[in-house]
């Protein structure tokens, strides 16, 4: 097997142009057998394996430097970098990441995993190799749906005034991770793909790139022609290369949005084997219907998605909701805008989005909406601990960057009943942005509907009124807090515990309460400790004479962590718990 | 006087085309009384009265929608839309903001300041009006230097593929806040200015606008002419209307960058009269110097802004340091992204933005910094109660959105010799990225060279040891607890004085350490209270037995608001603290 003997990309230097073909046949079996076993970024990888070959037959990085936008696509670049092991023997597997990794290699320069964001970083280095005189090409991959955010379009910018080397890719494989993406750029990328790059009105070559197109994406031969004709040069240049997502994987090339991501995968079957299996009722499903089911009574409600419209419906239900489903790619600050500005008409807008994503989105959550006061309605999906673990996707600081805004209200459901309360709620009223934390975890339901009046901002529920210890459960981690209050029991404590609902405010007069009739205080909550809900009850109870004991987890970039390792590394077991409890009653 | 009697835009309607251009004159003169009495946004509304009278006397507000992009240029919307008196009357100046306030007028929407948001803002009106079945035209005005912004091409890219009336006028007057700005919008504005809108590679068709290029963006007439033309449409139109910054009034013309924004303005002398005053020394200042002859010792020093060059050099100083210098207009994501990637080829980049612009790049910031643990340094001007005061340009949530991210080192200084000596570290070190937040108030010099070891982090400095009571000072705030503390000596109470100087960590063995001699502990802080520095403090003191008292702002977006005052509202007049302090010790 040629690639077992790929140690550096100097090995793929060595080769003839047959044996790149078996390289990148190789490459693909590699990992198609390892998508198999373990999932990932499918389409994605299978779409570039040939242009990755010819980059690394072309370029000699390190010395040039090659820069991967999201790096959800840089498998085949990891298997050419030194680390073929991770993707051709199983025990090996999880030895890399699913991005590029400065630990792992010399070859990868940044630790990412949102889009949009290579261009920028490609316009430092070059900016930084002006400055230190150093030389290199300096290459950016970007496409797959990242160049609708905004700040490629700041990166392209940079880039294209800066007279010297830069080479931007931009792999234009026709998706948003959603096909039939909409928006003016799409329009620009189809029209250049029809004309075979040709069109007239060239929006690259507007901003002042040279322009070179090929529209065989996937044909070796034709891209390290491509790649040597640029090589070296003095100049801002863009190819725009025409890649099928998927390919040499029939059903990834069918159904690009669901190889998108996800897996393992019953290669025979074209299927996920996931999808075979029966799995526990979760949050999102019960969301997806109940979504669905009002939209369809009322017609003021307009579900936005910034390019991950597989959060919350199907590529039916969304054909079905017509105009009132609008995905506008990637591009989640425009969403966030777009819906304080329906909110403002009288629509009642909605904007499903991975808390990770969300946080792009600082300013437009804080100046266009909230400032506004404007009632659009969030659904924050995997934030906390249970949801991604990956370093660049984490879901740990959510409290910290949108419970500090003023005019927000941010409430935490522990069931399916308050979910539905509170997002009926949401929707309808007109006098808060809201965001409401779906739970990632599977889902809980009382049986009985929830009647509490959310208007009534920042009232918490006293799930058990007991004495001594008061422990305050955020979200996910009431069943927690119930466990230890569970285990206090044993031991004669009859802890009161509580469901704070809102992270946006406290309960001034349940905490003005709390001291007369507890000694101990402790907040529970599966994100950061620092900047997060737990602080503001320590604050507010600072000057009280009761202890107060916050719980979350250390600010770091935790990194593919285990959620009970890493809950019980941060002393949050219920065992420890408890334990600490009961030694702080003795003190 | 014509303008006088503008109640609404139906009495612009009234008007012939000769009465329309006295008004134009009125305006314009009205406009200069009070920019010389008050300041203001001086080019920006300058430029662009002939478009806003020519808006008003083509459409009808509010039936169609005006949206302005950053709405730094509405001062004549204003005059023409109910609010003359403002403008005309000194009594009167204040009754307005100076942006767009939908609490004091239905012609204005939002309430905002940042720049490249009003394009997506209009494609949230844009799909509320077709679910709600509603009509009328929705006109976005963006430019000056706003159309840089990614946001503003996401929000580009959206009304493009919407096939419904959506009039884009792009108010060209070839500027980034500075002249001559650097990117390749700005090579294709300029392109097509130079081919009267006939340039062959046109970037608003390529996206799928009907364009239209108007040179002279300061006639009456034209512009009514075009607007007519366009006003009813079924499609996204763009207009590029060719505008003169400063129209009428000539050191305004002669000089884009200085009076831009400022005030008042003596106008004979064509100065700002704070020009023609000495000023007390600021840090503002200091950092000018420090870092512009620093760069001169070290060429790897690159200096980054977002179109706020001002804030550290003036023009000739830029010139000077040529390609050291980079101006990459308003793309604060790009900015940030830069710096860290040139920090990771070698660079030591340098980026001075203010504190209200540094949120617009928290995930940049988290995921593209942070996460990767690059050393750039970041000057963050006017955060906290001294900053800007417009509620839509607040630097009241520092804390909140740059402490808590991972890996980040925020520094607040107290004096010039600490600023020196942070800066000198942040800037030459490599382990970390750095923000430093630059004092707004007068310069404070101690005399004396601060030798601490900033590698040390997380170190507070005991300005005082005392006991009983401990008074922890952030930044601007020192001076502050110091004044608290004298009035605590005088009844006998020898305080302890704290500056953190880290902002993003405690001092947890001085932490250990405090509840053994003192029995209150307080924090003050000039951001809110919720999120920040102290409930760090109160959260980490929680099971302590000590007394902890948090002062800083309520959560709120205060407005127009006087420093002093603000404080004095939340409790933090020395005296206040001094009777709290004290009855906190009685209890």
């Amino acid at each position: 097997m040629l690639l077992e003997q790929i140690q550096s990309p100097a090995d793929v230097k060595k080769l003839s142009r047959a044996e790149l073909q078996t390289l990148v046949d190789e490459c693909r079996q590699a990992l198609l057998q390892k998508l198999e076993a373990h999932g990932g970024h499918n389409g994605p990888n299978l779409g570039v394996v040939e242009m990755t070959v010819a980059l690394h037959y072309v370029f000699d990085s390190p010395r040039d430097n090659l820069i991967w936008d999201v790096s959800h696509q840089s498998y085949v670049h990891k298997m050419l970098t030194g680390r073929q092991q991770a993707f051709t023997d199983p025990a090996h597997y999880d030895d890399v990441s699913g991005y590029t990794n400065p630990h792992e290699s010399e070859h990868d320069y940044f630790s990412i995993g949102h889009t949009s964001t290579s261009l920028s970083l490609a316009s430092g280095f070059i900016k930084a190799r002006e400055v230190l005189h150093k030389s290199g090409n300096i290459i950016a991959v970007i496409g797959d749906g990242s160049l609708s955010g905004g700040m490629a379009y700041e990166g392209l910018n940079t880039i294209a005034d800066e007279n010297q080397n830069a080479i931007v890719i931009v792999n234009d494989n026709e998706n948003s991770i959603a096909p039939n993406p909409h928006g003016g750029l799409y329009t620009a990328l189809r029209t250049l793909r029809e004309s075979n790059g040709q069109a007239s009105d060239n929006l690259f070559k507007a901003l002042g790139y040279e322009y070179h197109y090929l529209e065989a994406g996937n044909d070796l031969e034709q891209l390290i022609d491509l790649f040597e004709t640029v090589k070296d040069t003095d100049r801002p240049v863009l190819l725009h290369v025409h890649t099928e997502k998927g390919h040499g994987y029939e059903p990834a090339v069918a159904n690009h949005e669901k190889f998108h991501a996800g897996g393992p995968i019953d290669l025979k079957a074209g299927l996920y084997y996931a999808d075979e299996q029966p799995h526990a009722a979760t949050y999102s499903d019960f969301m997806q219907k109940y979504l669905f089911d009002k939209m369809q009574a009322d017609e003021a409600i307009v579900t936005v998605s910034s390019g991950t419209p597989q959060i919350i419906f199907t590529p039916a239900q969304r054909q079905q909701l017509g105009s009132h489903f609008i995905d506008v790619g990637i591009a989640e600050e425009e969403a966030v805008a777009m819906t304080s500005a329906m909110a403002k008409y009288g629509a009642k807008p909605v904007y499903p989005v991975f808390a990770t994503f969300l946080q792009r989105t600082f300013d437009q959550v804080a100046h266009d909406l909230a400032l506004n006061n404007n009632p659009a309605t969030f659904l924050v999906y995997l934030a906390g601990v249970y949801g991604m673990n990956d370093e660049s996707h984490l879901g740990l600081f959510d409290v910290q960057f949108l419970s500090h805004i003023p005019n927000m209200v941010y409430l935490a459901p522990t069931n399916q009943e308050e979910l539905q309360a509170m997002s009926d709620w949401a929707i309808d009223q007109t006098d808060h942005p809201v965001a409401i934390r779906v739970p990632a975890t599977e889902l809980i339901s009382t049986g009985v509907a929830d009647d509490t009046d959310y208007s009534q901002l920042n009232r918490n529920q006293v799930v058990h009124q007991g004495s001594q210890v008061a422990i305050f459960g955020v979200g996910e981690m009431l069943t927690r807090a119930q466990a230890v209050a569970a285990e206090l029991a044993k031991a004669g404590i009859d802890a009161t515990v509580i469901n704070p609902r809102y992270l946006t405010g406290l309960d001034e007069a349940l905490l003005a309460d709390l001291p007369t009739k507890h000694q101990v205080v402790v907040t529970l909550e599966d994100g950061f400790v620092e900047g997060g809900y737990g602080q503001m009850v320590a604050s507010a109870l600072g000057t009280a004479d009761v202890k107060v004991k916050n719980y979350g987890l250390t600010k770091e970039f935790h990194d593919r962590y285990d959620a009970e390792g890493l809950l019980t590394q941060n002393g949050m077991a219920v065992e420890q718990i408890v334990n600490d409890i009961k030694e702080l009653m003795n003190n």
